[in-house]
Order: C-alpha cells, then structure tokens, then sequence
C-alpha cells in the first residue's frame, strides 16, 4: 500500500475551514464536508454537476450521554490518497484497483469533556465510502450507540428496488417505487413486522435524469446492520439500526470504528455491477494459507425435499427432544432423503459429471420439529439418523473423488450452536468434511436478537474466522446479507441471505424480474449462493398434489444463465440428478461454466430488466456469457469484442427454444454452436422471462 | 426405590372427591389438595394442629393461551408411598432416608382442549415439596409460562429473614422482620432494583407460637428461579418467576415439570436444618464414576488481592481488548498476585500443612478492565499472564502433592464463556487442574437475561454437567442459589451464591448474625464457599489505607467453628500463609477439621442467635464442633451424648480468649484440651460475634 499525505491541515494551524472538498481520483466525483454554525456536520456528493446527495446529517445518538452530532469542532483534517491493486483469493476478476481520496476529519465537542469522533471519507471514482471512528480516549472508552444519525438525502423522487426493514429476514421480492411510495405495509413480513417506511440496504435508486445510486455499508464488524428509514416527502433516508436485545443498537468499546456507509454511483448501469468499491473497503485476509480453499459446484439432498419428495425429518413424529430420544428407536417416514443409499446416488452423479461436492441435508437427527418453536436444543451437530452411515459415506465420496458438504441448520438457536461448534468442526474434520453449509431458520436465541443486530453479526464472523483456522469453507443461509467480508474472510464463499431459487418450490415464487434485480441489491456485498440450475421448471412432475401450480418463474434457459450473471464462487447444480440426466445436453453448460474468473465484462444492464454478463474463467482462454431478461420477451445484442482478437472461439449457445416462455413453455430450449472471433456480435432472442447462456472457447488462431 | 400404591382413584371410578388429604408417614404433617366449585386448585398444609400454609392457591399463567388456574377438573388421583435410603457421595450424612407418601392430582381444562397438568404433592414428616407436572398432550406441546401462580399464604404475621428480590445478586445481609414490614426499598441493591416487597427463597419463617417454616425449592432445573411477593396485608407470598430477555419466565416442551416448591417445617429449629427433604427430592446422580470426586480444603491467591495487598491484574492500564493486545508488552504493576514465585510459596503451604489445593485468581489475561462494562470478549481462559508459568507450576504442584485449582471468572459474559468451555476444560486437563472456580460477576450477556433466569440456569447445570464428563469438580461463584443439584451433579462442589466471607473486606461486612442465618437460608439448598478462616481480623495491617476501618466481624475462634456451622465439601482457608504462620497452634483446627461427614448433629440452633453443630468425619470416630452466635455473648451449654458411649476423648477447644469481643478485641482466643466421653457436657463461652470450635478425637475406652 502507498499512502501519499497531500494537504494536511493540522489544529495548531489555527484556522480550519468549516468546509472541506474532495475529488474523486479522475474527478467524476466530488465530496464535500461541511460544519454548519451550530457544530453540525453534514456532507453532500456530486457526480459531476449533478447531486447525487443534498447536505445530509451525520452524527451518533449514545446511550446515557451527550449526542455526538452538533456542537462538534474541527479539531484536525487529514487527506491522502492511495492506489495499489491487489489479487483477490478468488472472484469475478483476477485484479482489483483500489483508488481513492481519503478525507479524515476528527470532530471534537467541547461541552462533553472533548470527545472526539472521526469521519473518515473515501472517495472513489464510482462512489464514496465513509465511516465513523472513535478513537481511545478518556472520554469515551466503553459507550452504547443508541442509533446512528447518518443521513442520505436524495436531491429528487427517485425509482427504489427495495425490500421491508425486516430486523430477522431479507428473503423478500422486490418492490420496484419511487422513494414516496414506499409502504411496505401490505407486504406479508417474513419474520418481523416492519415500520413501513424502513427498508434494507442494498438500496438500489435510480433518477429521473439516468444517475444509478447503490446505498449499503462494506466492511460490517462488531456492529449491527443498517436499515435505512425513508422520508417519502422529502426523499431523505436516515439509517436506522437494528437493535440488540436491550434496544440498544451497538455495545462498543474505543478505539473503534463504524463499518463503512458506501454510495456506489455512475450514470451507467454496468458500472455499478463492475464497482469493487465495497470489497475494496474490507481488510485484506489474515490468514497465511488460502491454497485449501476451492471455489467449486454441488449438488444436494435437498431440492427433493423442496418439492415434496422426500422430508429431511427420519420420522413423522413430532415433540422430540434432543436429550433422552433413541433415535434408532423411531418408525422411519420411509421417504427420508438423507440415506445412505440416497446420497451414494448423489456422489455416483457427482463424479460421473465431474461436480465437486454434495450437500447432504437432514442428515443429522432433530428435524422432526425443528423449526417454529423458538427451542434451543434442536440439533447436536455430530449424530446421524440411523440410516445415514457417516464412514461408509466418507469413503465412498473418497473412493470417487468426491466432497460431502457438511449441514449445519442451527435453528437460530445460536447459543446451543456456539456452544456445540468445536465439536462439530473436529467431527468434520475427522470424517473429511471441508466445507459447511450453515442456516439460521426462525427466531434467533438469546432471546430478543435479531438475525440482523450487532451480537448477531459477530456471530457470523466469529463462524467465518473459527471455519477459517480449521480450513473449513461455509456457506451460510439466513444470515446478515454480505459487505464484502469475503475479502477478509475468503472461506466465506457465499451466503443465501435474500429471497432464493427455493422459493419457487413453495411460495408464489420469485418473479421473472427477481434475477435482475438481485446484483443491484443483495449481491453488491458478496456471493449468494442462490441454486441455480432447475431443469424441471413445473414441480407437480415430482409431486402433483403438493406441488400443484408450482413452478419456477424462469425457462430452462434462464436457470443457465444464471451460473453467469449470479456471481458465485461456490455454485448449485440444485436440480435432482433425475432431472439432469433427462437433458444432458443443457446439462453440458453447468459441467463446463466456471467458478472463478480472471476477468467479467458487465455488457447489459438494467435493473428490473435485463443482464448480460460475461465472465474469463480463471487461467484459460474460455468465456463464459449469461443473458436474462424479466417478464419482457427480448433480444440482446451482444458484442463479442471482449475476445482475444485474432482467435477464433467455438462458441455453443444454450437459448431458449421456440415458443418458449416461463410460465406457459419453459423448457423448450435449443443449443447450437457457432464460430465467434471478437468481431461478432450475437443476437440472443430471450423469451420472457427466459434467458440464454454461451460457452465460448477457443479453437485456434 | 420401593414404591407401593395404596389409593387410587382413578377417572374412570366415577366421582372423584373434590378434597384430598394425605397425612405425612408418621402424621405429623397434613396436606389438603381442593378443587373449588371454579375448578380453581388449592392445597394446605397443618403441622398437628397448627396450620403451617392456609389455603393457598395453584395455578400457571401461559403466554398466548387460557391460564391453568381455574375450570379444572380432577381426572384421575394417584397416591403411593415411598420409604428408602441411599448414599450421597459426600455430604453431612453417610446415609439419608426418604420416605414420603405421594398425591398426585391429574387436573383437566374442558374449555380448553382438555389440557392436563398434574399436581404431584410429596409430604415428608419434616415438611413439604410439590411440582406442576405437563404431560405430553395434543394440546400443550410447545409453551411459554409467563407466571406461576403458587401460593403460600401463612395464617400470620411470622418473623421472616429476609433478602431483596434480586434477580441478578443473592449477595446481601438478611433483614429480620415481620411478614407486615417486608420492604427492600431502602437498600441499596446489589445489581438490579427489584419490587420491594420481592424476596429470595430460601425464606425462613418463624411463627410467634414457635413454628419454623422453610420456603425454597428443589431440583431447579429448566426453569427460573422462584422467588416470593409478599402480601404484607394478608401474609400471602406468591410465585414470582425471574423473567427472561423477553420478560416471558420460561420456555417449556410437554412432558416437562417445574422444580419442587418445598415446605420445610417444623417445631424445633434444629429439624429444620437437619432437613434432608430439598436433596431427597433430587435426583440421583447419573454419572457411572464419582471417585474422582474429592472433599477438600485449599488455600488461594485470593485474600490478598481482597485486603489490597496484591491485585488480579497485571497491568494497571484500562481499556484492554483481549483481541489484538500483546501482553508482554504490558508494564506490570509490581503487584500482580499471581505471579510463578507467589503461588509456590501458596503451593509449599498447602503441602507442609496437608490442603490439598491452591485456587489462583488472575493468573489469566483480561483483569484490566474486566468489570462493569457488560462487554463480551474478557477472557479466554487460557491465556497466562506473562509472570505466572502454568508447566513450571504444573510440574512444582505435582513435586509437592498438591493440585492448583483453576479460575474461570466469565464477568458474566456467558455466551463468551460457552464458545470457549470446550478448550478452557481441555487446557484444563492438559495441565492437570481437577476443580474449577467459576464467576459470574456482572451483568449477563445474553444482554436481558438474569442469573437467575430460566437460560442461565440451564446454563449452570450445564457446565455441572460438562465439567463431570471431564471429571472436573466445580465450585461457582455469583450463581444462582443451590436446590440441591449436588445429589445430581456431585462433582458440583459448592456454589457462592449468598454474601460471603469477602464482603467483609471490602463493604459494611457481614454482621455477626449473618452466619447464624445462612444454614436456615441460603444453605437449605446445598454447600456454600464462603471462605471462612479469616485470621487477620482488622485488614488495616495488610494495608493502612485502603483498608481503614476494615474487619472481619468475627472473633478468630468464630472463624474456625464456621468449618463446621457452615457445610461444605470444599473449604477454602481464606487468610494468607503470613497470617496462619504467627497462629499455628490455631491453624490447627483447620488442618483437622474434615470436609466430608458420616453424621451431623444440629445441636442448639436459633436462626438469627446461635448455632451449635457436632459432625463426624468420614470413616473416623472424630468429631468436629462449631459454636457460634451472633453480636450476643453468650454460654452454650452442650451435652456430647453423641459420642460413642464408653470412649474416652480429647477433646481441644479453640475458644474466645478473655475478654474477646468481634470488634475490640476479635484476636483473643485460647486453647485447651480436655478428655471427654458421652457423659460430658461442655460449657463454651461465646464472646460477642464470637464461636468456639472443639475437635474431639477418641483416645480410648
């Protein structure tokens, strides 16, 4: 890292300006702070000419003492700036730049013993980062933030893609508004009511004049989450954060610093996708080796008891208690999923297709009344249903080359899993599990936290660190969703934390839109591990009378697509292998797509509309294209001057067939290769809802 | 275990009586169980005539759903009767009976679903327990009980000893007074403010025609604590269940019970203190080998940190986090009490004078600021403090034949405990500590529990639990009272969990009736560590100013006779090797005097007065004798015809020296031998707050 100070106003300078302006490194951007007459420090940001947001407050409310937002002095101003690039350990492009301006202003309050707060600002060239930090100090050593103060005042009525404040889930469809018409009242809450006006970030906006502004935070530790409260007559939002047990939002002890508040801003769709802004903002990995960690695709014991083929329970029994149940003693439902012979079906496929790992889910005894209850001791972690052979299994997956993923669905009973981890990672370990998918399903115990709040949090990244010294690779489901801790924590591969593939199988779905909107929103802070791939887009095939009406809202297709344009270094082929293997030649598409890339081009992009993606996979020459659309039947034209030039490359083109559409003809599809050099340009006819997915590699000079 | 029916009137009979009246096995106990024409349930109980509790009634508020305590119907009565006795592994007693006859009132809810508790009385001739009993039902799976709606309504205006209801302290002196002027308003409380007509059990009662009356509970196990409102009115006490974060009392699953609610009762105080009714109703130990389990006595690096002669932390900065500090690099203070050089000299103590244990209290980083900031990363429970060596102390211990005790002090920071029980217990082993001291100082994290809520007490019994599958013995501090779970978890030693010998060092102290009242109190429910031995009475000597006007409010001799008023299979010897070295012919008695006992005998006792106690130890035909009283001097006369008849004894009695007084002259003590046999009846003079302590050991026939 360089660092090179270039304007330093120090307090015994006398003077400071009550305003200070930054620009971004090639000017797109421009910062300003500001301290009005009362002390109050406020801050705006302008993308050229244009706002992109007015004088916004900015200020903390603490517990049983003094607010830190007026009566403030500008003790000090810092500014830097730095470029350096750095090489992530796995991820959509081999580089990441990291440039920017730094203005570090440390405010200080005479009337309250001194206290001094830093804000730090970091401006880029596609948005801004900013953070508080409390640095030691008498005055301020353990304190409690009752609510955080930040302001983001938009300048007009911007268009929203927005989800309900809910403090315990994120897995919502989008509703697509201007900022007044936000009012997630008559949305069914997933876990908690919300207020209606508070909505989650990523906040996605778009205005009037073509300006795409992304609100979220990097870098999210020890703290809890932001939500963001909306002024529908002013288009103003204030953060609002989740609270912990008590009410009170953060339990801190200086020094310390807030996570970053980031603005990712451009005028071009695609820009907003590509930024790096948010990973650029984490801390760089401890940990010394990372070579154990492996982006890879599976598949599962799972989307069969999505779709009411099998139960993850051994039994059909309820009002089990974990302590005193002999579990070989239960009749068993006779359709469990996770048996031996089950998952050995599983492995076989695997192998055969050259998938890296399968997930086993409902392998371990508790799940017969697991969820709902708000009851700590569901699941030890360690015991398996009486016909699931944990070392028959091991060697059977070593003897094919083959991973099992471990499962650990806690039940958000939080405190019985922390209290059990140590011996379910050496239980792991012992067995040859390398990588854990964790879920958080229901009300989290302690009582009274929220999935979302700072004890929370910590959990998630005590998990990530704790998985990371035993060379374990997690995936978690309902979690906090993603700021970019992947950078920190690269065995965190992916985490659900949004609305995902699975609610096709059981609810009204995610509609055709949902895919893209998603990179706007959920995946600007990391990978999700949303299960792509369902070959069987009408579900009453696998069972009529529960499944009737279900279906997933995309065509076959879309479903390929989506390996492309929903980033993810850890990938589902989430379909059963009985569903595969009656199209092994769509198949052929999840086999070859990659997990890692050395480069991603964002060729198409609208939120709520369309995305076309194309990715570099890592240390080759091949490409990798996905195209999706929403509701709207489209072509995209696509040019492939990406392409090495001089190369010819085969490129074979998985497309939606005739006729095709998501709801009345979702898997017609048709595959066709062509040669393409980077002087092509494709026209892909996307049905509605549908999409198109292209490997494209090279066949010669 | 016998158990022979001999009533059953079952539902099926036809009517049953809406009255139920069982007489205690030799009758001298009367137990009425009623249904009024409300359905509503009610019990009382008569002691001959005397009425110990009027009728009082029964009932359980649930959370969401109609109240168990009215429209009931009797559908089924059982009674049977049960006389045996077993052994504990340890304890005042080589043997204990239990017999008891037994009701069992099966209610029924028409209005609502038929839902079915069951009342199980059990009514000992010294007194009486009772538990709720939830089948498993159809219509009460899954259930919350936000109140318990117990009654204890006494037929008058008693003497009650008292403390606040605390849902976080058990650590204050008793206040005496009538039922009438019960009001903790104008103490100042330990942690929490409670109601002020809230008080702790175990309460002790005593009636103005002589009846001593005990209320506490038995078997506290996945429930909160009870605690007492008090009509001051009408002399009712009913049920108040310590909330959980939610303010819910407890999370429950059919089949489930509460603990026994016990009544104690009887005409003669001794019989109340004798009382095997709380451990009898118990349950057994589960744990195949308890050998490993052993009495004890210890000396600790602890006292002096208390007279400030020496400190817990190392460094005397604040504001340590325990991530990220290097701490060698720490200045230390140069009166770290846990330091290599200083708990040898502990260790060559405990070995010249046969203790079989050292305690060391802040050998472990995070002392700086480990209190009073409700944060959760303190300690980790395996870090030494660079000055304290754990092989090299490891190896010396062993040289010497004596054990270290560990510390774990979680400053309540419990889920940070939990994560990391698991390698605190297995640094443990690896250095061959047996016995752990736990804390529990500050408030709980989960943030909103109590230590006495439902989730620390499973918290509690939990780590009884874990720390006896690692053959640990346990002795918690700041826990919630003992209801005698030690017959359970017998590798769980003792708890604090009253207000101990320390407060003497460093707040107003205990008065001298304190000591008096404990047996009747806090005792009733299991061993205390209350560190008695204190022979530096005045702590100005240790440190003239920071001690000023600091005393123990105890004669010496007082001091010793607690080994023996104040059970405990595990009992430190609290005062420095400097302050026993210029006392050896007094440390005498504590180098004698046994910790594990085949007969006790309650020979004078007055709660609030004076206690006189006689045990013999384990496997020997030694006796030991404590006498104590409170700020009376007083003569007890006592009559040794425990002793075996035609043995002649030497009897040494450590006693009040001429002219002793608790506060003037609390150092003066003399010692004298003398034969005695059955026949002989001493007369020891207690000076003010003072005691006598006798060891008698038989010389021959």
């Amino acid at each position: 890292m360089k660092r090179l100070p270039f304007l330093l106003l120090a307090g015994f300078m006398g003077t400071i300006a009550q305003a200070q302006t930054v620009h971004s490194p090639t000017n797109k951007l421009t910062l300003s702070f500001q301290l009005s007459p009362g002390g109050e420090p406020t801050y705006q940001l302008r993308f050229g000419a244009k706002p992109v947001l007015k004088p916004s407050r900015l200020g903390m409310l603490l517990q049983g003492q003094p607010a830190l937002d007026k009566g403030l002095t500008i003790a000090r101003v810092d500014s830097s700036q730095h470029d350096d690039t750095w090489q992530p350990v796995w991820g959509e492009v081999k580089q990441i730049r990291n440039r920017y301006k730094e203005l570090a202003v440390t405010l200080q309050q005479p009337t309250s013993n001194g206290r001094r707060v830093v804000v730090r600002f970091r401006l880029y060239d596609d948005g801004l980062g900013f953070r508080y930090e409390f640095p030691q100090q008498p005055g301020l050593s353990y304190f409690v933030v009752q609510q955080e103060l930040t302001e983001f005042n938009l300048p007009a009525n911007h268009k929203a893609f927005w989800i309900p404040g809910d403090y315990d889930s994120n897995e919502y469809t989008y509703t697509t508004s201007r900022l007044s018409e936000v009012n997630s009242a008559p949305i069914e809450p997933i876990q908690l009511k919300s207020d209606p006006k508070r909505v989650q970030t990523p906040l996605m906006l778009k205005s009037d004049d073509g300006l795409y502004v992304n609100l979220h935070e990097a870098a999210l530790v020890n703290y809890p989450a932001l939500m963001l409260d909306v002024d529908t007559q002013a288009f103003g939002l204030r953060s609002h954060l989740v609270p912990s047990a008590t009410g009170a939002a953060a339990y801190l002890q200086a020094p310390e610093h807030t996570p970053w508040r980031t603005v990712v801003v451009s005028d071009k769709a695609p820009e907003v996708l590509a930024s790096k802004l948010i990973l650029n903002l984490n801390e760089p990995t401890a940990f010394a080796a990372t070579d154990w960690i492996k982006p890879q695709k599976f598949v599962g014991v799972w989307w069969e008891m999505h779709v009411n083929k099998a139960s993850w329970n051994y039994a059909d029994t309820s009002n089990i208690k974990l302590a005193g149940t002999d579990w070989s003693k239960l009749r068993p439902n006779g359709h469990h999923g996770a048996n031996t012979q089950n998952v050995k079906r599983y492995i076989d496929f695997a192998a055969k297709h050259g998938l890296q790992s399968v997930l086993v889910e409902g392998w371990n005894v508790g799940w017969e009344d697991w969820a709902g209850n708000w009851k700590e001791e569901v699941f030890d972690f360690v015991t398996p249903y009486p016909d699931f052979n944990v070392p028959e299994l091991q060697q059977y997956a070593a003897s094919k080359g083959v991973k099992l993923m471990m499962h650990h669905e806690t039940s958000s009973a939080v405190t019985n899993y922390e209290r059990r981890q140590d011996a379910a990672y050496r239980f792991m370990k012992q067995y040859g599990y390398d990588a854990v998918k964790t879920g958080y399903v229901g009300r989290i115990i302690p009582r009274g936290e929220h999935h979302d709040g700072q004890w929370m949090v910590n959990h998630y990244n005590r998990t990530a660190q704790k998985t990371g010294e035993n060379q374990i690779m997690v995936d978690m489901h309902e979690s906090v969703r993603p700021t970019g801790l992947h950078r920190t924590y690269p065995n965190w591969l992916a985490s659900e934390a949004a609305r995902g593939n699975e609610f096709n199988a059981w609810s009204t779905g995610n509609p055709p839109e949902h895919e893209t909107i998603l990179p706007f929103t959920r995946l600007m802070g990391g990978p999700m591990d949303y299960t792509p791939g369902i070959f069987q887009i009408k579900l009453e095939g696998w069972n009529p009378q529960r499944n009737q009406g279900k279906q997933v809202h995309t065509t076959l297709a879309k479903q390929l697509a989506l390996y492309v344009t929903l980033y993810s270094p850890v990938q589902m082929a989430a379909d059963l292998p009985e569903a595969y293997e009656q199209h092994l030649d769509a198949f052929q598409f999840i086999k070859d797509v990659a997990v890692d890339w050395d480069d991603t081009r964002i060729l198409l992009a609208e939120p709520g509309d369309y995305l076309t993606t194309a990715r570099k996979a890592k240390g080759t020459e091949e490409w990798y294209l996905g195209s999706i659309t929403d509701e709207q039947a489209r072509t995209q034209t696509v040019k492939l001057d990406f392409l090495t030039p001089g190369t010819t490359y085969e490129a074979t083109i998985y497309a939606d067939g005739q006729g095709a559409s998501w709801d009345k003809n979702p898997m017609a599809y048709r595959i066709r290769k062509q040669k393409v050099t980077s002087k092509t340009t494709l026209k892909l006819q996307l049905a509605a809802g549908g999409g198109a997915a292209v490997s494209i590699k090279p066949v010669g000079k």
